[in-house]
């Protein structure tokens, strides 16, 4: 999400291949040379793919000079997304071209937000066609993976002055309704926030099941919901109603 | 959905065949012999599908002693529910059989509810497969089509003992959610009321975009969520937070 304060990055943490079969891997990554350049990465669909990608762009920074392109020497935040979608539509590619033949789906979805020294943090969101959009202030927040049951909270109450607090406290919401409602989408979360101007990681949170703030969060908003819902004017029937 | 007064449905009435070639058409269908039987489908999915399905059932009930099984004289709603998974399986595998090969989902979904004299209100969802479930204290209410957008509030909202007015509201806030967020969900509404023990539609409504009490939820809707929002309690972050 791209507020004026900065950058804020969430994700869950739940992995499944069936509602018999889930695991718990980390799908936020973070590359930082601090005061210098601060790229976080979220990632939604396959997970062999996505893992494939974070290992290639992670050894490429740790031997830059053999390795190209690297993530800490992109020129740009746009260079970067380019970057990322090329490793990402490549290992696609490869997956689909060399394996056998599979009904897998390999596709993958990421989210690609920084910021490098001397321009304006910008994030975009990477398909796995390897193109990518960028958020705007018509556009300015991202989800993949489950994306619907928490989109409506966050359509109404964004704002791009809130404070990276407000904003905590809208992404527990969303991800609140996501996962009463889908089990595909599970706890712990991981939080990050990167505030403009400072070039490396500030913030950085693991929100486990039993974190007191989330909790409140959780209980309260069914009950601030109900009370919204109870403060609507009240429906009467017409006479037109009438069968 | 299932209330302690009764069943009330809310349909859209928007089909698409991609974003450039929408339609608006009746997603609800009544049958009633008023004090004796009264029944409700709404339908999601292939139009096609869902009107060929209509136009049997409805066919049956006009010529019930030449066509059987008819819904006027299945003795309770869940030969009625069976009927119309046969109708609906059966319709599916005839376009699936007969057409050339083709891409095309002819899948429908359906809800069916209603009342049979004698016997409680009862409510269905009926799958394409011909199969279908039930309502339950424990899954008060089913949703087709596009289910999520408007899957939190009713989760949190709904209560077995509201009344019809208060239920008209929830489902509104709950399209509204749906309306503002998918193109493939249009104005105008259904609303169709069966109070327990009548067997009759009572009240019914086409809901249009200018609609007054449907636009001031709509508009209301948004500030009540802000404020609720608003009202929980606030995030600090912690010395544990940092980078």
């Amino acid at each position: 999400m791209r507020l004026n304060a900065g950058l804020i990055f969430m994700s869950d943490t739940r992995t499944n291949a069936g509602v018999d079969n889930i695991s718990r891997f980390r799908k936020m990554f973070t590359w930082e040379e601090p005061g210098e350049r601060v790229i976080t990465v979220l990632t939604a669909g396959n997970l062999a793919t996505s893992q494939a990608v974070i290992s290639l762009l992670d050894e490429r920074t740790k031997a830059p000079k053999e390795r190209r392109p690297s993530l800490l020497e992109a020129p740009t935040m746009f260079q970067v997304a380019n970057i990322i979608g090329d490793t990402l539509k490549e290992v696609i590619k490869t997956q689909k071209m060399t394996g056998p033949e599979s009904e897998a789906d390999y596709g993958a979805t990421m989210i690609v937000g920084g910021q490098i020294t001397g321009i304006e943090p910008r994030l975009f969101m990477v398909y796995p066609e390897g193109n990518f959009i960028e958020a705007s202030e018509e556009t300015p927040f991202f989800q993949i993976g489950e994306t619907k049951y928490g989109r409506p909270i966050l359509l109404r109450a964004y704002d791009p002055d809130m404070s990276f607090e407000e904003a905590v406290k809208l992404l527990y919401v969303s991800f609140d309704s996501t996962l009463k409602a889908n089990l595909s989408v599970g706890m712990p979360l991981d939080l990050q926030v990167v505030e403009t101007g400072t070039m490396q990681v500030g913030h950085r949170r693991r929100v486990e099941d039993d974190d007191p703030y989330f909790q409140t969060v959780s209980s309260s908003w069914g009950d601030a919901l109900k009370l919204a819902f109870k403060s609507l004017p009240d429906f009467t029937f017409g006479p037109d109603d009438q069968a």
